[in-house]
């Protein structure tokens, strides 16, 4: 169920977005339980102007290879098991496409089960 | 109050593209009481690559053709009026444009009331 | 920790949109208590056709000026925050670029504080 949309900075290769929707698909799967054909992104890119970061908010330095994670998924993951997704994600980019763990920028929104419909205009998760 | 992002394949018409629009305004005045004039949208199309799908995650059929419908609303909605809205979605989506049910995916981020501002920096639904 | 989705109609100036965030990041600071440093935004341009608005819902006339802004941040602002957030932000796009109060559309949706990564695949608000 989650819905991951993927902000980057305009330039990057098919193969180089493509690498980072998997790492992070990924990441959900080893970490949060995500079944693994549960896989459903939007990726974005933008010019320079229209992707605002602060290069060091938190003392953590940030470059144009920024990305903006943001995932909706169903309410009920520990604090641990965010901490654990937030690593994974990091790790698998840095690994593929090669992205230092500092531009990596996560955001979580939860909704309860009965938000989605995966298609056939039914609410699956009710069942 | 509804926002509501939908993002499909990119090649399609610009009628085809309002005709999405408009079937998942009219489900929503039908089914779950938003007001006819509440109607805001964003609509965005994504090359093949950057639209990423799973073609059969709960033996649902999907192809390029998928549409993805994130809609933000208020919290108060039940779990029957959320039902009635993905079926109505799905119908209405399938007579026009002609949308296959099995490729409408649909995901609800629910708000409070207050979380709204609709022009003039006033928060209307909290007066 | 915001995470801002700015979406406007295509044909701004690369000031007219970064004068935009802007705007919305310091009465974010100015009335929310968000970090000056913590500014992240996604800005984005659309035809006429894909963001549609209704052009008088709740008496408010709108324009193609139309901003839609949707902020992603931690829950706890209290309504009278949230209506200084409002005002505020409508008040500096007035000022610069100069975008009619009518004009602004804001949404607000909250997350707890372990939702957010803001790089090192470290949940940083949960030390």
């Amino acid at each position: 169920m989650p819905l991951v949309r993927i902000s980057l900075m305009q330039g990057k290769t098919k193969e180089f977005r493509t690498a980072v929707g998997e790492a992070v698909h990924r990441a959900m799967v080893e970490t949060i339980n995500v079944p693994a054909p549960d896989h459903f992104q939007v990726i974005t890119e933008h010019a320079k102007e229209d992707l605002v970061y602060d290069p060091s908010f938190l003392d953590i330095a940030r470059t144009d290879g920024v990305v903006f994670i943001q995932i909706s998924l169903n309410i009920g993951r520990t604090v641990d098991q965010k901490r654990a997704l937030y690593r994974r994600i990091a790790e698998l980019l840095a690994e593929n496409p090669g992205i230092r763990k500092e531009n990596v920028f996560i955001n979580l929104v939860e909704v309860v089960k009965e938000n989605w419909s995966f298609g056939n205009g039914e609410a699956q998760y009710t069942k």
